[in-house]
């Protein structure tokens, strides 16, 4: 029943700040965006999905979003702005995959599958279409990982069980924000059709 | 031979300031967000789309861009980042929806038809594929106006020939941010299917 006109209490999104590459492919820590941060909390309660976790080993970040989350969640903005504050109720934060990992299987009594993307044509790849009738069968858990900065490391990419094929657009330029990039596999996965 | 792997050069996209919404329903310009111009422009680039217009009838606001735009495009930002650059290179500013009108109608030798999206369902409005096939069979030019704040104001919606129908979820919940929904909306409108 995970695909109810309620949504996909199957599917969560985790935004990962490390390890993620640098522009000369040095493993680093990016700082947290704080708009990708609203956009994701409200594309994933638009979609119905059961979570959004942010991805980050610097204690500072972590307290920064923390702080977000509190200012909308609670009193003022959380009375100036209720469907911010709905957005963020999805919201976790986490200091590594492991921890998000960790949290999925003990709400949902199951190990989450781990879907990566990438802008990079990849082999075994799978396709959107594929994904999608996967998750709509209801049987597994899944999390989905988004990088920042120039793409998640190699060694995410050997950790996961999908690699999803890359959006692509009309012509070989493939460069989308990671909020529009999300928008765009969120729909094609769990969007109506 | 508009929908050809170069791209759409029948359809471009705005971003409105001005006429829209604030959240006591009063007509404003709202301020430009540094972040939507580089994701809706790096959006059009993917697709292929024949350009994308930041529209507002303040002048500062109008010079910001300009000087965002140069920063990115000459000189040191250019050779630093020139996916960016390239992308910044569909954008041109305009203080209204005419002048849009008019530098689309010069460039191509036809007036476009407007599109006006938002997030509230509406009569008679555009399902995403016949949108879709109009502008895949390439006779018309195609203007697709996204607002900002709390939307397009009704004398807008009068003014466009197409209503397209609201990006849905799962659920009631609709509150995507521009920078989601007009990823959503030129995916299902433009994208590989």
């Amino acid at each position: 029943m995970t695909s109810s006109p309620r949504g996909f209490s199957n599917v969560a999104l985790a935004l990962v700040h490390h390890p993620v590459y640098d522009r000369n492919r040095r493993e680093v820590a990016t700082a947290v965006t704080n708009l990708d941060i609203h956009d994701l909390a409200r594309l994933a309660r638009t979609y119905g999905m059961a979570g959004f976790y942010v991805v980050t080993p610097v204690d500072e970040q972590r307290e920064l979003v923390q702080r977000i989350t509190s200012h909308w969640g609670e009193g003022f903005g959380g009375s100036y702005n209720p469907d911010r504050r709905e957005a963020l109720s999805l919201l976790r934060v986490a200091a590594t995959l492991d921890e998000v990992l960790a949290h999925m299987e003990k709400s949902s009594g199951c190990r989450p599958k781990i879907v990566v993307t990438g802008a990079k044509e990849r082999e075994n790849s799978l396709a959107f279409s594929a994904l999608r009738r996967r998750i709509g069968q209801g049987e597994e858990q899944w999390l989905m990982l988004l990088g920042t900065g120039w793409g998640l490391t190699d060694e995410i990419f050997e950790r996961a069980d999908c690699v999803l094929e890359p959006v692509r657009g009309n012509g070989d330029y493939n460069h989308l924000s990671v909020r529009a990039a999300a928008a765009i596999i969120v729909d094609r996965l769990l969007g109506e059709r």
